[in-house]
């Protein structure tokens, strides 16, 4: 009888109930449960590059080192419109309020921080929600290691194939041989990301039950896009107000709002597993006071300004096409107005420009058609216009045409019968429209209602149109030039999945440590925030906001004669008009327009010059909220210590006067920014 | 009187004159001769990653160093297939069969080598013809150091928007200011490239006339794609052969062709002129015994591995796409093979096999399909393919179509009457197609006539086709997996005016400097060589070949009923499917279509790891001709010293006998491998 290890009956038995007969093979070792018949955590060959990124350890900021988390409590946060703040208390009660977290140096002098030594194990769940973004994995590796610092007896389980790994309790628990070949990486592959929607109310029970049986301390959400339906059945489930899907479809919202959701209904529903999200999107739309910008951000402004760069020494050395290039961000222009920082393309278009300005899909045509004229008279014929495509939407009349279509589209009407029952004028736009654009205008909308941004090629459809006027202008004599000929690009897909960057990865790293820390101090609902980004690693401040702070609430009327509802909601941040990096932008318009100043930036290095370099748009605007809220502190805390009862009435006196003038401008200048605001 | 010097009316004249005000207005001297109105060669703004890899200096090998040029000549050239010895003979009496040349160290013991010390100044015209290639510009940078090195009375002049700037005159003298942020950067700015083409004997008397009344002792040619029309004219003039446009227009050449034939013109024409071609084009296509990749190809796999990698990753984390990615190289399959070794998407689908096995459309989408089928019985609904852009013409019913189509267009037939002329057959797939590739193939051919390649969206047509068949199979229930969902992309001019990586920089700066040593020795119509190039550069050979040696003569009948002609050319190298390259794709196919072991080279590096990677392509072959052919002239040179007359009569025997077998194998070897290479 064969008695070797190979033939054993009882090892073949071990293997087949710990399922790590293919582990044996490849020589490492995946805990996995639940899931034997997934690829995910495997360990897989690594180019050169990406061999000795994943041997790269992020630096991390003096608050957060060593084994006691220091945590000092701010004041209670608002919102930035007071208006919205009854609407957003009203649906928030438990987690509306809190106040911000300031993660502190273990050195630091501050009387009354809270200081955690005692670290019982904790078990902590992870996932994926939404597109991919450049640095998603560090945070799960940050988190590892801040969780493995503090106590090895911490527990990381990481759910598969996103949200819908959550509700079937699908996951893989981290541990370092699972990591090693995922640190500093792209992708989401590690885990995978969410894959379908969620319609069923049996899935967010699951939801519930899986964190409440897999005894879950807390669950990280990472992400950018939508966990909408979740946050939609689970407000349907536990608070039974009555709304319709199509009033959340109206609703553009982020998965952090979902994250804010999901802390309010667990506590609740009285779940001990507290909720805290992370600022990961590439689109970069996820800006407030309290976060500076996203994990991926600069990834895929770099990665794209590269190949912008190479298209615009393209269009400068055959002088002969103008080239047309769609970016990804959806509704907002972050990654078009970074890139064009970087790239100094001829033009760019703002989805935010064209709505501040109300301008036509005409507008937009003619403007692009005079620079080219302006460019023929001299003498030069080719260009790079960069646009968001978001900007589609922020057309609008295109806006109503696609409201209309949408309003149909789910009122079942089959969409060759769409074009018959729209309004007369948004038949009549409907049908001057290229037929490739009406059919990707007919296409179903995402599930947040923005319509699928990335099928409708605007790109094309701005340059048939200033093809056309071209053309009509050659004809009446008005342009003299040479034929203009475009060239079409989509950069979508391509700078995703690509090798984060220094900056991200020690962002996402940092993120990953912070929520540690938001754990340790028994938050809930918060959202990791690192401030000071533009400055070194070693000056960034690390703290926590409530996700609620960040709160919105947009009324809207969605359908003529339909009730205008309001609900609160973290919405995608436009281009800020009246910010830094916007300006630089249009003071130097011009000149990228007629001068050809293109400027390369190169591949993204990780080594030697460039490798250090972010975000233009960040490093150029004066933030650091999160410092000057704590600065304000001290200050406040100073005069309390100054004027004590038992200070001589006239220090008491000049305090009175000089707070009474402070209290009256502030309110003063809070009062018109909310109405600026507004206006917008 | 304002005597002051920014008012002075000498200074105004002396900048009039000299045409100095706007460089004094940049700080900058330009030496412009008759463009006054040009913005080529304008010093402009770099990127911190740019002035770094402006001031890298290229490594050159040790035998072109020095101020000697020490030059031995080989073996008079033929050409690959013997066949073809007679054509080419008679259409290049001047310059077919000279030697090839290679270029040693000046301390090398070769006794017949031809040691040049005198260096009288030299004129050189360079001028960059066809699409742009990353490095382009450091050939020019090589030849300009290679020039001054030897004589600083030597002068280089550029022309400027390629062929045209030729013809016209219009030129720029290279000197350093000039150079100073070309160096090593990518696109063809410097000068700009051939705009127009060239129809006009008017047009072709000017580039003679350029030539002589330039005085220039060498003309020196950057090219890839056609410089057709001056080859044809030139012919038409020079030699009053009768040959039609259209028949011209049939054949794929590339501009080195039409350096060889300008050289075989000027000698013709008693003009002392001297031409000399060089291998860049990024589609890896001119490849020969004597060419073993050319200038830009290792840049451009770079940067499109870096994104196939990206959407690879994006697919492995989303789970639900399928990513149809077409690659520019036009005929050839070189970009697709080589990302493919680099990048391990799950799989590319070259011309030259489709070619091979006369693969219809058809049997293109059915193995995908049963890609995806296979796929999904794993449960995996994701997947990238590869495409080159000259696919769609190796699909031989395609072909046919295109030529039927390409015929009635230069009838001048309009296009919305082709498809009622079509005969049945191309009618009848012609009328299957989807409107959008059919509008496509309607287009009108380049002058190379190819299909305008980079117009047809074979990637859109083929996730159609594939998509409608796994629907078809759905229904019957033959596919039982979850919704197929495709993503197009074109992956097109988003590489070529790329940063040039550490190899192209090396590269074209060595064979800027071997045209130097090309001219030295006086030799016409040679291509500038570098042979051994998988190993580091202190082993790299230098020479020069004949560019006829690398022609072959295609016969083939273009329409039913015309006359079949056959004209020399260097045809574009297709991947040879019994090279090493193509061989570990194979090994590999199985492996990357069902274990998604895709690998991510990450962005091109200029420092640290994978900085100084070369093509895969190019190091697992196992090439060095030029070598080989040396190391053959030594070993007959030892045989002839061995056996002189006075040695012992054995000896001779010996000699002979063994002569007598090697020259029977030889050439009976010699036949087989030619008829081999006409039945392929």
């Amino acid at each position: 009888m064969d008695k070797g290890p190979e033939s054993g009956g009882l090892v073949r038995l071990l293997k087949w109930v710990t399922g790590f007969e293919f582990e044996e093979k490849v020589g490492k070792a995946r805990n996995i449960v639940k899931s034997m018949d997934s690829d995910y955590g495997i360990p897989r060959e690594l180019s050169d590059l990406q061999k000795i990124r994943s041997l790269y350890e992020p630096e991390i900021p003096p608050c957060l080192q060593g084994t006691t988390v220091r945590v000092e409590f701010g004041d209670a946060t608002t919102t930035a419109d007071p208006a919205d703040d009854p609407t957003i208390r009203r649906a928030f009660p438990n987690t509306y309020g809190q106040p911000l977290a300031h993660f502190l140096r273990a050195t630091a002098k501050v009387p009354d921080a809270q200081i955690i030594t005692e670290h019982p194990p904790i078990r902590v769940g992870i996932v994926f929600c939404g597109r991919q973004s450049p640095g998603g994995h560090n945070v799960i590796w940050g988190l590892y290691s801040a969780l493995k610092i503090h106590n090895p007896e911490n527990v990381l389980l990481g759910f598969l194939g996103g949200s819908e790994g959550l509700f079937a309790q699908k996951y893989l628990e981290i541990n370092d041989e699972i990591l090693s070949t995922y640190k500093n990486q792209g992708g989401y592959d590690l885990l995978g990301r969410t894959k379908d929607q969620i319609r069923t109310t049996e899935q967010v029970n699951a939801a519930l039950v899986a964190c409440n049986s897999l005894k879950l301390d807390s669950l990280v959400i990472i992400g950018g896009i939508p966990l909408l339906e979740l946050y939609m059945l689970l407000n349907f489930e536990l608070q039974k107000r009555f709304l319709t899907i199509e009033m959340y479809n109206i609703l553009g919202v982020t998965s952090n709002t979902d994250a804010a959701q999901l802390a309010e209904t667990f506590a609740v529903a009285k779940c001990p597993t507290k909720v805290v999200g992370v600022p990961v999107t590439l689109n970069g739309d996820l800006k407030n006071q309290f976060v500076e910008t996203n994990v991926g951000f600069d990834t895929i402004c770099k990665v794209n300004s590269q190949l912008i760069s190479n298209v615009c020494t393209d269009a400068l050395s055959a002088e002969k096409y103008y080239y047309f290039i769609r970016l990804m961000g959806r509704k907002a222009s972050h990654v078009a107005l970074e890139c064009t920082l970087q790239s100094h393309p001829n033009m760019v278009i703002l989805g935010e420009e064209v709505a501040a300005s109300k301008l036509t899909l005409f507008d937009i045509a003619t403007q692009i058609c005079n620079a080219v004229q302006a460019r023929a008279e001299q003498d030069k014929y080719h260009g790079v216009i960069l646009l968001p495509e978001g900007l589609i939407e922020s057309i609008p009349e295109v806006y109503a045409l696609l409201k209309e279509i949408h309003g149909l589209l789910r009122q079942g009407v089959p969409t060759d019968k769409i074009s018959s029952q729209l309004s007369p004028w948004a038949s009549a736009l409907f049908e001057f429209l290229p037929p490739f654009i009406r059919k990707q205008l007919l296409l179903y909308p995402e599930s947040d209602d923005s319509a699928q941004l990335s099928q409708i090629e605007t790109e094309k459809l701005l340059a048939y149109l200033v093809e056309a006027e071209i053309n009509k202008r050659q004809k009446e004599g008005t342009y003299k030039g040479k034929k203009f000929n475009a060239i079409c690009h989509f950069f979508g897909y391509q700078a995703r999945g690509s090798l984060p960057s220094k900056f991200d990865c020690d962002y996402a790293y940092v993120l990953g440590h912070i929520c540690y820390h938001i754990l340790a101090a028994g938050l809930n609902g918060y959202m990791a925030t690192v401030t000071n980004l533009k400055n070194p690693v070693n000056k960034w401040k690390c703290g926590a906001a409530p996700i609620t702070a960040m709160m919105t609430v947009k009324r809207w009327s969605p359908n003529p004669g339909a009730t205008s509802i309001g609900k609160p909601a973290i919405h995608p941040a436009t281009v800020d008009l009246r910010g830094k990096a916007y300006d630089l932008l249009r003071q130097n318009a011009t000149s990228f327009l007629m001068d050809d100043i293109y400027r390369n930036p190169g591949p993204p290095q990780f080594e030697g010059p460039g490798a250090d370099a972010k975000p233009i748009s960040l490093s150029v605007e004066d933030q650091d909220y999160m410092g000057r809220i704590k600065k304000l502190q001290e200050y406040l805390e100073q005069v309390r210590t100054i004027v004590k009862p038992g200070c001589p009435q006239e220090v008491l006196k000049a305090a009175l006067s000089v707070m009474g003038s402070v209290t009256e401008v502030l309110a003063a200048m809070s009062a018109s920014s909310s109405n600026n605001l507004s206006s917008l």
